[in-house]
Parts: C-alpha cells; structure tokens; sequence
C-alpha cells in the first residue's frame, strides 16, 4: 500500500504470497514482494485496479483487469464462474489486462475446493524457442489442471511449458552452475549446459518438440482467443524484465457433477488415484505444497534476511 | 458391412481412412480395417450403433455411443457442438460408450473448419508408465487442439503423451531396431532402449515427469469427468489387444468470435502464425498432412499388397 496499491488489492496479494509460503513455494512468496512494488512505483500497473465482470453469455465471463495484478481480478471472477460451471457444466473465464506473476494452482485450486475440475493457461514474454527455432518465441506459457476431491486438498497439475523456469537459470548463471540438458540452446542454436549461454540464445519447452507445441497451445489460447497479446507480441507491447505484461489468462470450469455419465464423479476420481499412488514410486502432483502446509501454518516460514530489509525499506 | 457394420457406420469409418490416407497417416488409414471388422466379427462393437444425443444444458451435450465405433458418433456430435459453441462461447462433448483408434486431428479439425477452437482428448488401455513408477497405468492418452484460420486448413496440434506409438516400438521389435533414449523402460524399471525390454516393460511418457502429468490430466478429463473408464480401469473392463475398450472421448469446442476482446480474432492468429514461420527453422504442426493432401487425392495412395489381400478376403 505504500508503494501505490489500495486495501483491496494489497490484500489479495497479501492473501497469494502468504499461500504460497505456507505451501514452501517460496519463488512465488515474498521473494515478488519487490516486483509487485516496482511494478506500482513505475506505473505500468495500476495498483487501485477495480476488475470488472462483463456476462459474455450464460457460459463465458470477460474480466477486465485495468492493468492490475492477478490476485484481486482472479477473487472478483470467481463467484461468477463457479455458478456459471455450476449452472452450465462448462464455463470460461476470459481474463484481460492482468498481469500475472504468480503461480496457476491458487486459482484451479480454489476451483477444485467448489467442485469443479479446472484449467488454467497465461503467457509471458519470449523466452522459450518454438520446435525447430533457435530464438525466444514463446513465454514460459504454464499451464494447470486441478480436480476436486471432496473434502480432501484437490489435485493440482501446475507447470510450465518450459523445461525449466527462468529463476533456475538465473540462479545457475549468477552461482556458476550448469544446467540439465533439453534447458535450452545457445545463440547458435546447439543444445547447451551454460545457462549464460542460454540466457543469450533461448530456453527449450519440456519433452522437445512435443512441449513445444503445448508452448504454442498455451499462446493460441491465451493470446487470439481472448483477444490478448501472445507472447511475442507482449515483448512489443511493454513487458517488464520480469517477463510480465497486463494480458491475458483463461480458465475453463467444468462440473463433473454435471458432466459424468455415473452420479459418483469424486468417488470414481479417488478410485483413480488410489490406484496411481498403488504404484511403487509414484505421488500425486502438487504433494509436496499440500504436505509443507501444517508445518509452515503451525511454525511460520523463514525468508533471508536479505529480503526482510527489501520488504521493510519499501513499507519505509 | 460384409463383417456386420451397418451404412452409415460403414460410410463414417470409410470417410475416416479415406481422409486418413489422403493426408498421408497410413497409421490411422485402411491399416485398421482388420482391426473394425475384427472388433465387429468378435462382437466387442456394435456395428449398427446409433449415437444418441443427451443436451445437458445449454452448453453441454452428452454423446451415448451404444458401444459403436467413433466416426459415426463423431458426425452426430458435431452439430450440436458447433451450435452451442457459437451460442455460448464454449461448450462440451461429453462421449461416453465409443471405441476410438482414430487422431484425433479430423474431430478436432472439423470444428476449426466451423470456426470453432478444439481441444480434443481420450484414452487407452495402460501402456505408460506414471511419474515414478514402473509398470503401464495411462494409455497412450492423445490430446489435440485445433485453431480456425479462416480460409486456410486449421492449425492442428495432435499428440500422443506417449514419447513414442505403440506401432512404432512393436514394429522396432519385429525389425530388430533400437528405439530412442526416453521411449520405455524394462520390467525393472529401467531405461532401456531395446523395444522388446519396452513391450515387457512399460512405455515412458514424452518430457519424463512433466508428460506422464500430461498423461494424468488426460486420464482424469475422460474417465472420473466424463464418467467413463481410466485406463487402468479399462484394462479391467474389456478393452482389446490393440489397446481400445468402449469409452469416454471429451471435445470442448470455443468460438474466438465470442471470446476474443478484439474483433478480428482470426486475423490475430494468423499474424502469430507469421510470426512463428518467419523463424527460421520453424514448421507448423501438422503441416505434413496438409501438404500430402493434393496429391494424395490426385493420384492415390500406395498400400502394401498384404494389406490389399487382406482387405479383399474381409469382403469375400
């Protein structure tokens, strides 16, 4: 707030980067604390952003963001998609000019705790090479799938289309490292474990070209259909280095209540896991952040010291 | 119709290998006759099977397949998908009871032909491995989408999340070849590149942890959502050698002219597009079919005379 957001928004961002240390997601926890308040001291986001709902038909909801963060957009769209879901089976919540730095199982996971099954895809600015290409072309371009499990936490896909995030490779340059192979290529286009050598070429999807087209999947969808710049138009159309511009995110909301053919959707879903996690060495996606929880609620979460004098220097 | 198919199933599942073979996919094309009459002459399919349409809501249409083959339940589903779609901005499939070894690309592509996006998925009996584990849980789980291109044949994104095809690994082990790092692993769970190891092992998802999650998403869309059998519950419930039991296939069809904030929504995707093949290096997907086309249909296809034989004895 005292960098430039009113009470509803500074809440909402509060409410995200407290659930994401809870869930030991620290990379988006406090640690975007700053970007959120330089995003607000440059203006390029408009911190008293009041998004708006416009009813495109019975199933298809508009939101307009006013160039504001995600967290207060994704809580104002919400109510109205959960009863359109609900009321039709399917529903589509076309988000616009929001910007989205936050991980996408907040919102499906809030989706899924109503009961419903949900998707979610956003965009960014180029930096993952397209199948064959040998520059940045796509965004990170993450992409979620959450189920409901009644009164169990849901299950949450939640992952990027790039093999890595940025961060990872960031980190790697600054710490010397290197970096797995498939991460991504050098300005030349040969594959490369220098993660500054791909810093300056590109970073590859996961599972070559086969997640590349998910890359490109996420970019149709999020960017033509929606009527939002795609990632490499949102490198034209004022993205921060962050690789964040007000754009845009689509969730979709389906109700197996409605949908399935059998009057047990939520029971037949956990027959589905219990089978997966029968398996020797497998565990349900998003485990980990649901396991973090009691602990983290219970015990608070420890930030670098670093970080701490950032946060209270802006509240300065 | 000489192993039991009525005509109209008949003419739907000839129309399907005609345009299979024309566009070059001699895996989806008359390859599989033997595998329709087979399924008839067993009595696993209902030859003379009539979809019957449920309309759900507004927006959500349920398909009962009656334990028939895909092609017809296809060209019943189409038109009340493409009118609700334009009706409410998004709608739903919801395909129970169909047995589908087809792509996915003509369901998919036909709806883009109305203007429509697509995403289309279904499922299998187990042959891949989960994240972890060792043993086949997920079929080969196809996922595709579609995107509308005006005049120009759609976008068409059509994916295995299977690393590689079942026919291709059984046809590396009838040949004596190796297959590539990443297709399966050995009973033991181990990487092997032998396909014989693969067939007695499991085979691995494309892009490792983050394909088999692609796998999971799939699996839970088609079988808890729809109500219809996961794969591993298919291996369970009559599914056949070739991997296809009865059930559930799920089309969610979107019309940009609703969604897209911008109202040239088309002409927006073709400037990505430009964008994306003024790369160098760059194709799109599903190219290949496209371009096979003309001349396919001007000058025929090539079948090997073992299939031809086998084809006549089916009519004898």
């Amino acid at each position: 707030m005292n960098c430039g957001a009113d009470n509803a928004n500074a809440t909402e961002i509060a409410n995200q980067l407290r659930m994401a240390e809870h869930a030991g997601a620290h990379a988006h926890g406090l640690f975007r604390l700053p970007w959120y308040a330089g995003m607000l001291q440059s203006g390029k986001a408009n911190g008293s952003a009041e998004p708006t709902i416009e009813q495109l038909t019975s199933s298809a909801i508009r939101l307009h963001g006013h160039n504001g963060f995600a967290p207060l957009a994704l809580k104002v769209g919400r109510a109205p998609l959960i009863e359109a879901a609900r009321a039709q089976g399917i529903a589509v919540l076309a988000m616009t000019r929001v910007m989205h730095i936050g991980a996408l199982w907040p919102e499906t996971s809030a989706l899924a705790e109503a009961g419903l099954a949900a998707i979610a895809m956003t965009s960014a600015k180029p930096m993952v090479a397209p199948a064959g290409g040998k520059k940045p072309f796509f965004g990170t371009n993450p992409l979620a799938f959450a189920w409901p499990r009644g009164d169990k936490p849901p299950m949450i896909i939640d992952m990027a289309t790039a093999a890595m995030a940025r961060g990872e490779i960031q980190i790697a340059a600054r710490d010397g490292h290197t970096v797995p192979d498939g991460a991504g290529i050098d300005p030349d286009g040969n594959p490369t474990n220098d993660p500054n050598e791909i810093l300056k070429g590109a970073q590859l999807a996961f599972g070559g070209a086969k997640g590349a087209l998910m890359a490109l999947w996420v970019d149709m969808m999020v960017g033509p259909l929606l009527g939002e710049p795609y990632s490499k138009e949102q490198s034209r159309t004022g993205a921060t280095d962050d690789g964040v511009a007000a754009g845009g995110e689509i969730i979709i909301a389906m109700d197996p209540a409605r949908l399935s053919a059998r009057d047990d959707a939520i029971a037949h879903g956990e027959e589905l896991i219990k089978e997966l996690l029968a398996e020797e060495g497998t565990r349900l996606p998003g485990a980990r952040r649901i396991e973090a929880r009691p602990h983290t609620e219970q015990n608070g979460v420890e930030i670098p010291a670093s970080l701490h004098r950032t946060i209270i220097e802006l509240c300065g």
